[in-house]
């Protein structure tokens, strides 16, 4: 056994984290190097590579002698700083919960992960629910008896929540989504009945090259160090760190008949990226180093795609780039066009294209529906039938198959249940903090201007600098000063739509 | 201490193998991804991590533990399989060379070649050897006490020659430059006094994209699996293996006013990773997997890059290709313009760039600067005098520089005393392969017709499947059944001197 003392305990604490994160750094670069560079027969002995440095991460961060210096820690808590004793905390909550799982549980949820990725692929490919519901009906229980094992006392579903959103509760959710659903829904039903608008300007000839100019472009118009953030093209788009925030990847992918759907990606992975490498400095190779949380990630990457990237004056902004980049398809297009094209709403099939009115309701279906099945209230083989009579319920179209339908998304697949509500809550926390900053800053004047830097002060004051020191409520607290309220959301959607369809 | 049994040993050796591969697989895609995708800031990031992932392995490869088993398996080396014996055998040679190092030399030799490397960057940009000079008397200095600590008994640059090639000797390599010497000399001299041919055909406007396409158009065509073998861009073109030969990287480097340098670099690193690839799939995870020794490399990618690739055969089975991709510019252009300009041989400065004919020469110079400076014939401080008067003696040329002169590799900045001569080895030896291989495959036929199989599969037989299972000198012995003869090398630069200058 380590004797320690406070100050070689916190050296230990700061190389331990250093030591983590370098396999992490590895780990990430290697799923990023799958989705972006690799041969496509590959990925068997990428996943032998995985397997060896998770195993070898996973025995580090709950060593005995890992353990022992935590609880030292611990024990002394008092003497810490409170970047100490946050990092001691979020250690040691992670042992702990393992802890309480049997490890030969652990190995199987994790080999199910594995296998449940490729059958949904597989499933949603056949659109064949049936083939992915033994899986998933595993993957549910297995979650339920996990979170009794790790949390007693707690409603099991509320467990799963709390591990992408610390404290989030079910009573806080139901009346969000409630309040959600008593504001969009009859504005859905208004904006139907308006001639829809003509989004014309989206689509045509856009090539590649060009495309990439305008990413670039978009990365530094809204104040990327591109020194520090990478950009490649993924089959999805996503945003990664690697190591620490000092290396940062976004991905993009290019549709050559509609550039509107690559620029957006790239200003909503922008917004994960300006918050991760906006943290200090010396969270660096830290477990504090990048975001807090999913939701408070989501209200970042959305406030950049939508709030910002969907207003009137950003229009405005980038519209002579892309008659500089596309000269012939913006022919007789104006930046009110785009404007309006890029604001259309409308009820669609599939949760990551959905515009930014309807958006929330993708989510509310699926946070109704884990919570049916978590509490025993529907089963998972009636799942499909659910869906369906939600999506027709609230956004007023029928399903035409479980691929558009139950089977779109890979979360489910992957385990995590409990994880959509962040993309909602994320966006209303948006256009909360976007009411906060108006206080301070005129928003629509930078955004006229190009000049994003009090915009991003702003945010790197209030929130990117932190990383994960705070809890997103604590961050909510710190930033507004009152209750989050979804009202701000509301009428932030409101006053959209009737901007762009007189509603 | 583990109890181990001839059964579990064998295992521990796959486990402790696979676990190696593992950490192999992240560091080189570190290195990989500095080199081809991330972001220009993000070294010093990296370079964290690679020391922390990099002390790990070291770490596995010497723990207490391994010894033991490796011992204890080298106890029982009757009752091993080849293999093994050579997975022991390998594997304790490291340990054991190591161990003779004290660490704090081992641990200052490592950071001084990281700082060497970073000096000798600055001094070629600035083309001033003093600059570099104290950092190369070190590392020539510790070179020597290293080797002195681990082979006691033999010549210190001897030894370091054994590092890159088991076996070989001051008095082969005298021997083999000297014949090397004595052919190509006086060869240069009578093609020097010849028309020079004309290469124009190589320069014009070459679209990135389309040379792109040429790429992966070579590729395929000699014979690589592109499932497996990625291609990407890099300042330097280079192969690296990850994990295991089922995953393979080349990198090119375009100019767009030349054609002809990607080309060969495609064909020259494809070369190696058809080695690479060629492993047998059950020696994966293992120190087996991939190519035995520099020599045996080169002698691959120097095949397929010169022997078949600037053959006349080949030009004219890829020329209908490049007219396809470079309608314009092939304009008037015949194959056997092509053969000629790639064949075009005259002294130049810069090794990476020379001919098939003087390559040979460059190698040499360093060889015998080497040497010298080993045998404290001549001081560090002499190397530019001496490589620019080796170069007017062999070559016939001025350095204008030091940066176009002595400091132009990055092999001594990176402590690869000894390295040099693989290069030219590779070389003589797949001239003699070619000889061999003549005697059961029609190889000007295969060339013709495209079909290189029946090459590949003499290969593949003969050097790749074997891994690193044989030293070079055993691969040699197998494959050509005689002495390695040199002159099969000079006759093959001879009649290709005769065929494109008449001389």
């Amino acid at each position: 056994m380590t004797e320690y003392t406070l100050d070689t305990a916190r050296e230990a604490l700061l190389a331990l984290q250093r030591k983590m994160a370098a396999y992490e750094h590895a780990l990430g670069l290697l799923q990023y190097d799958g989705a972006t560079t690799a041969p496509k027969a590959t990925a068997e002995n990428r996943g032998a590579s995985i397997a060896v440095l998770s195993e070898e991460v996973y025995r580090l961060g709950t060593s005995k002698e890992t353990v022992e210096l935590l609880e030292y820690l611990d024990s002394r808590k008092d003497e810490l700083t409170e970047k100490e004793r946050r990092m001691v905390y979020l250690l040691l909550k992670d042992i702990r919960d393992m802890q309480k799982i049997p490890m030969k549980e652990y190995i199987e949820y994790e080999e199910l992960t594995v296998i449940a990725d490729d059958v949904w692929h597989k499933a949603k490919e056949a659109s064949d629910f049936e083939m992915f519901r033994p899986y998933l009906e595993k993957l549910f229980e297995m979650n339920k008896r996990f979170a009794k094992y790790i949390e007693p006392d707690k409603d099991e579903y509320e467990h799963c929540l709390g591990q992408y959103e610390e404290g989030l509760t079910t009573a806080t959710l139901d009346k969000f989504f409630s309040k959600l659903r008593e504001g969009i829904v009859p504005l859905l039903k208004k904006v139907s009945e308006k001639e829809q608008v003509d989004d014309g300007i989206r689509f045509g000839e856009f090539p590649i090259d060009k495309q990439e100019e305008l990413s670039y472009y978009l990365m530094e118009l809204i104040g990327l160090d591109l020194d520090h953030v990478g950009l490649s093209t993924t089959e999805h788009p996503f945003t990664t760190s690697l190591g620490s925030h000092f290396d940062e990847r976004i991905t993009t992918h290019y549709f050559e008949d509609d550039f509107v759907c690559s620029m957006y990606s790239v200003i909503h992975e922008g917004g994960h990226a300006l918050y991760d490498t906006g943290s200090a400095d010396e969270l660096a190779y830290t477990v504090l180093d990048g975001g807090t949380a999913m939701s408070i990630h989501e209200s970042q990457s959305r406030f950049y795609e939508n709030i910002i990237g969907r207003s009137r004056a950003f229009c405005k902004l980038v519209f002579p780039k892309l008659k500089e980049l596309f000269p012939k398809q913006m022919e007789g297009r104006t930046a009110e066009d785009l404007y309006r094209a890029v604001n259309k709403a409308e009820p669609s099939l599939i949760r990551t294209e959905a515009d930014e009115l309807t958006y929330s309701l993708h989510v509310m279906i699926r946070y109704e529906l884990e919570k049916a099945v978590f509490a025993g209230e529907i089963e998972v083989k009636d799942l499909p039938r659910e869906w369906n009579r939600l999506y027709k319920e609230y956004l007023g179209i029928d399903i035409p198959d479980d691929k558009h339908g139950v089977l779109q998304d890979s979360h489910w697949a992957g385990g995590l249940m409990g994880y959509f509500p962040s993309y909602a809550l994320g966006s209303a926390y948006g256009a909360q903090f976007l009411a906060k900053m108006k206080e301070s800053v005129d928003v629509d004047k930078c955004i006229e201007n190009g000049d994003f830097a009090p915009i991003n002060e702003w945010n790197r004051e209030n929130i990117w600098k932190h990383g994960s020191l705070y809890t997103p409520a604590q961050i909510l607290d710190r930033v507004l000063g009152e209750e989050f309220n979804p009202d701000f959301y509301i009428n932030y959607l409101s006053e959209k739509c009737k901007d762009i369809y007189g509603v």
